[in-house]
């Protein structure tokens, strides 16, 4: 019997989903092409505005609507189960759209939610609680994503100063010339910047930092950096996809196992 | 209006598949999300017996058929331009089926071809004709897939001996325990092992060296090595689906301009 299908909504932004397909396939405990879950990933990006973008108020557009269309998409190509590796499409400003217009469609779909799965996760690395430094675009911060869903876990989020935000962060993802979804990669720039982003954190007593925006792993694919864990979400739900279909297909995860 | 839609036979292997995707994005000249060309790639492996296994005779089950089934799958999400990064899919006894299969289904999916594909770039680097050293599966050389392609477009192919490939190149391909598929990505033996394979075409008179399975550029992000350019057909067939949808978003190719 075939297996359940996972979909990805993979144009938000192109990288990113191309990464989470990565990662699902890095997390699957296989050694042959068979043994790999089936995975439908639709990128159709220019159908898309720009998430913060409508955050912050410059585009009346809400992507939403447009990220349920391509949900629904996928569905009728046999996704079972669905996520769309983009942190800040879930803004409730965003999800809730999402979520209403598959309502509205009749959707069976299973969408996961990638801060929830985010937030779950965190609170195993750190069962004892703690402070996370949460790296993210602006928008995502200024709707306070991972404040609130941390700290509903008991997990207090320390958030960049704003001078790391305007001139490291945000430009490290967005800027055109050296930014990451403007090259596809880190170009050594961006990964300074986000490395002095970092670096401030922890001085400020952050046990953990949160990879928050789906460009940013793309700089850090180490599990720590100076000594600190870092958090990629984008893993995270690759192995949430995973365990939705089928947990025995799963790899141990290095963060969760005593030995860490 | 929106573009035609790429669509992608993921799994042949699931990396490979990845890798495309990546190419397809890096070989784009976009600046924002939505500049970005629609991609839908399906990887549904566990339908899709081994190429290699079938054409040496392991399997009487030709992979052709499953990977016709998904090329229509894809056509109904919208593909009108689709491509398969497996080259040991396109030895006629699998290519010819696939595509006798799509005729019978009435499809319309305009399928590129890699090895054409990629006989013609190597003709545009090496105008002046000389010898390529060919990397490939066990699979793809037996049925001399490059050689017959390349051989008519005036350019002669050197196989590694036979010695390089049973103990270097196959099993760097696909032992279980270093292998690029087993591992999603070049483990150092890997590595070396190819080094050593490309060391001893290049002695033998190569003028550049095909990377002639999906897998092996995995291996050589670079575009030569030891001085010996490396054709990668997983690029080569990324900007020629580009091309297909609209050739004003190719981004120039260093190998290709007169500085080369």
């Amino acid at each position: 019997m075939e297996k359940q299908r996972i979909g990805i909504v993979g144009g938000v932004g192109p990288f990113a989903g191309i990464d989470l397909q990565q990662k699902i396939a890095m997390e699957t405990a296989a050694t042959v092409d068979q043994e790999h879950l089936a995975v439908v990933a639709l990128s159709n990006p220019a159908e898309i505005v720009d998430r913060t973008a409508f955050l912050m108020g410059d585009t009346d557009e809400n992507p939403g609507h447009a990220i349920a269309i391509q949900l629904l998409e996928l569905e009728r190509m046999g996704a079972a189960v669905a996520a769309i590796p983009c942190n800040t499409a879930h803004a409730p400003a965003i999800f809730d759209v999402i979520l209403a217009d598959l309502r509205q469609a009749g959707s069976q779909i299973r969408l996961l939610h990638m801060i929830r799965e985010t937030a779950a996760y965190v609170k195993q690395v750190l069962p004892d609680a703690g402070t996370v430094g949460v790296l993210s675009t602006t928008g995502t911060r200024r709707v306070g994503l991972y404040p609130s869903l941390l700290g509903a876990a008991g997990i207090q989020v320390l958030a960049p100063d704003d001078g790391s935000q305007e001139t490291l962060i945000q430009p490290a993802i967005y800027d055109e010339s050296y930014g990451i979804k403007a090259n596809g990669h880190a170009t050594p720039r961006a990964r300074a910047d986000l490395e002095r982003a970092i670096a401030r954190l922890r001085h400020r007593g952050a046990r953990a930092v949160l990879l928050g925006c789906t460009e940013i792993p793309l700089a850090f694919p180490e599990r720590s950096f100076g000594g600190v864990p870092l958090v990629d979400p984008t893993r995270v739900l690759a192995r949430a996809l995973i365990a939705a279909v089928d947990e025995a297909c799963l790899r141990p995860d290095p963060l969760l196992t005593p030995a860490h």
